[in-house]
């Protein structure tokens, strides 16, 4: 608590000045173009990551970037990705996984959960990647659990496309999916290209060469 | 996408290298003290409100940085408050609401939500704080916002409660809560304080008073 | 059968005639004061042992005096809770656990629920008293089964608190909050004292020593 | 509160020390032989009109005396019956309704349920009854609100018949299943009659007369 | 799919116009008279068992021919129940159970269903007539399997009489019940008869010889 | 039912004898190749418009040919679909909308359900294609209803693919999913052809000319 406070205070000395303005002009309003959906995990900062500053991205996060499927009793997930899409339409999301994920780790390796009832429900959502990794052989766990990572980002990128003001919006040609990985260690970036169902270095991305 | 791409290389060439060493530590592992929740609002971002560096927030964001109560068919926020309580053993856990807030002005107007029925479920996990701002008298409609944020913070406080491993951590004397709200124009945060029931300047709560 | 026939013509004859003015005045209306809440167990009277006539005790009665937190699906705790405080307008809520509890006792001691398994999903909503109980020490397992009475009545207390027309009752001072545990082989009653964090003989507790 | 607390102390001066012997046999086990759901209305006690000593009737008691049918997702009611029939082994249910019940008053003429959400959901569970009461003509409101009441007893009967152990149990012939209506002011209560669909006084019912 | 395909053509080329007239009155209304509910599985064809033309019969079909109980979250089957009693206003209700159904015989055998949770959740609305059926004792597994499905027709007869739409129609006396058998190898239905609580041959069934 | 007793009579007389090989060879065992899922209406029979015989197609059948998403409280469609996937090995999934669908007509027209809730909350199963539809403009009601019908077929592959089981199958290349429109009127097929995201008639449609 002392690290965050005196944190705090130096944000109030440092860093809120040399924004001053921006946050005037934010006080009343937000238009960010991108929700960027990623893991609880603390090593995974996505405004640092992506260099974006305050009102430029809509941010969930949870453990394992989960989307729940689009049901009756929509949880957190779902009403951020309906505000998001729906009443700020962003024209963008991105789930960004992120290597040395202790869910996705979990899921990989069947790790016992009886002790966390709620995280082993929650993960029930990577079901459908967890059986793809499953039924493939990787060469050792840690290669199975960074399978495992990017097949939850694909399962994700399905799961969201049965929510309505995401199928809305696709079906206008207002927003674009994206699925990333990130690399801790070396800060690499690799996205997911649907027409070859497999992951490249985002600089290589189609997308990133449209963006260029 | 081209502004986050962008960002992302100014990251591998800026930001990265930077802290190559602090990412090659964490490459395995992660170790936060806090377990901080706030809302999807691109305009908060708490590792920059409270300048701490990758590996030392804990991070659940979702719109209105609400957290249900515990029950049987529990979702990703407890999910992940399980996660970073019972796993990662968090010592403190910050609920922090914040200015101008889309979803919690929503809820403190009565916002039609035909629209957008996820949020308006998502949304009912602030009833309890709303029905409590709802029979206060305010001098206006943002008052009544600012109240309902502040409200709902509370709420989120006594929601977290009843989940099983923050009563353990409690009852153990291992965890603190902290309910905060930040006020993008100004920078300011104000903290809640249990034994008068109400905000003060976090410079002004014994918290921080006890952390200095 | 035969017993409750025959009470109920004893009923009819003797404590009927007794009240009839009472049951006249009751026909039309209830104003009752009280929201009492304990086990189903045939023990544990709740009239009886306040010595309570018809018209005074609002009265839930479901295994194991649970109360779970408030949530979007609510049952009939949540719904009955709210009728008392919203509608009637009750003044005080107990939460009245009692010794020998057959479903505290299951949960204490890990008793297997394969054959029961609503009995199981139902004690679920005593999980956070339950791990808070498990991670003492304790003498015997009759004195844990006996602790666990008690964190059940204090993490249901907690539950409480998360219904709207609690935390609205509770904001505009209308409306106290009791634990009990009651003991059979004595007639006994202690009360909880959040103050202390501890149970505490009733004639000693200070609503008691208020109410004298 | 002050009330209650005399009322405990009268308890244990006067009403205890008459039964010591009998609590002091019921300290470590129960074995009613009978299951007693019904309203948590305060003018209708189990014990009183049935005058059942402690150790009797296994109670359940809600707003409207509901029993909901069996699912995956069991709450209180279910999971009490389950541990009445399974594991305690009554013999006998009684769904009991009462006259001038609020609840089904409220359902009869559809009154607006806005300000209590967790009341209206609950009450859901009467809506098979309530379908077939909107059906037939009633020559007044008080006449429908009473027939609801005694629908209601019926509907929940029906739902009781889902329930696994209660099908078991109605299988061996070792339980049987009541639906009563007691009438406060004038303390008669009225018995379902399956074989003619209608409500008879309970002494002239079937069950009385065998009981007899 | 070639098979499907080759069919579709033989359907549009001998089958279809065949029925030209029947089709293009059917073209934009249907008035089914029995709501036919039997298992997805490929052997037991409805319209087939039945010589049912187009526009006769209203088919719900799932693995193992399974009405949940009323309740707040209604699924596809009360839905469709509701959509056909209350608003096609069909006469009968027929549920009809196989020989050989594979989800019966998994519920008897208590067949391990860790790879299939969707299967096993779904099968618990089973349960009811599952615990009947394992109490029972019975010649070989084969025996076992064929009690179970007769169980779970009575069972699911029980289940949809919670539903709103069948209770208002029985009690209207415009809708009838009905739980048939039907053996794959000899063609044979036996149905259920209430009154003696066993499966006898449709031939001889009262419903059968009030039709004829 | 006389017609449907007669119908079975005629069955046992004319077209089991015909096929009482087939039948026999069934009995113990069944492998469809197909998961048919389609509307309850009458006037759609899948083996007739398929000319399939008993043993050819896994049939599932609801209002409105609806597959919810997977998710944590799988009802009857997920669990008959993981059986035909992961346990009967289908190799192809059609999910067949037909003309004239009085649940889709419902949702276009956006008809009141107030007396149908359970239809309300299962058609909310198809408000992803809902929104996308109303987002468009039609020439009638008609044309909107028409169109409903189609984007309900798509929404309904889109929710397909968040099953684990489906998943899997897709990526081992065992399983091809099949969205198809079926005209009463005319008994002619078109398919969702995902290339161009348009409905063809299935003669011209790339899976008839592979198959041919
Ligand atoms: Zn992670
Ligand atoms: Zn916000
Ligand atoms: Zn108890
Ligand atoms: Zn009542
Ligand atoms: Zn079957
Ligand atoms: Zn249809």
């Amino acid at each position: 608590m002392k690290d965050l406070i005196n944190g705090i205070l130096k944000f109030q000395r440092d860093a809120f000045p040399a924004r001053a303005t921006l946050f005037k002009n934010l006080a009343d309003q937000q238009s960010p173009g991108t929700l960027f959906i990623s893991c609880s995990d603390s090593r995974m900062v996505p405004e640092l990551v992506t260099q974006q500053e305050p009102g430029e991205l809509f941010v969930i996060r949870n453990a394992g970037n989960i989307v729940p499927p689009y049901g009756p009793e929509p949880g957190g997930v779902t009403a951020t990705v309906e505000y998001a899409v729906a009443a700020l339409k962003v024209s963008d999301i991105v789930v960004c996984g992120h290597s040395n994920c202790g869910a996705m780790t979990a899921v990989a390796n069947c790790t016992c959960m009886t002790h966390m009832p709620a995280v082993a429900h929650w993960l029930s959502y990577a079901d459908s990647a967890r059986v793809v990794n499953e039924a493939r052989s990787h060469a050792s766990a840690t290669a199975k659990a960074d399978a495992m990572i990017r097949e939850n980002v694909i399962a994700q990128l399905a799961n969201l496309q049965t929510h309505p003001s995401v199928r809305l919006a696709l079906a206008e040609g207002r927003l674009a999916l994206h699925g990333w990985c990130y690399d801790i260690e070396s800060g690499r970036i690799d996205a997911y290209d649907a027409s070859t169902g497999s992951f490249v270095p985002l600089a290589g991305h189609p997308s990133a060469r449209e963006a260029a």
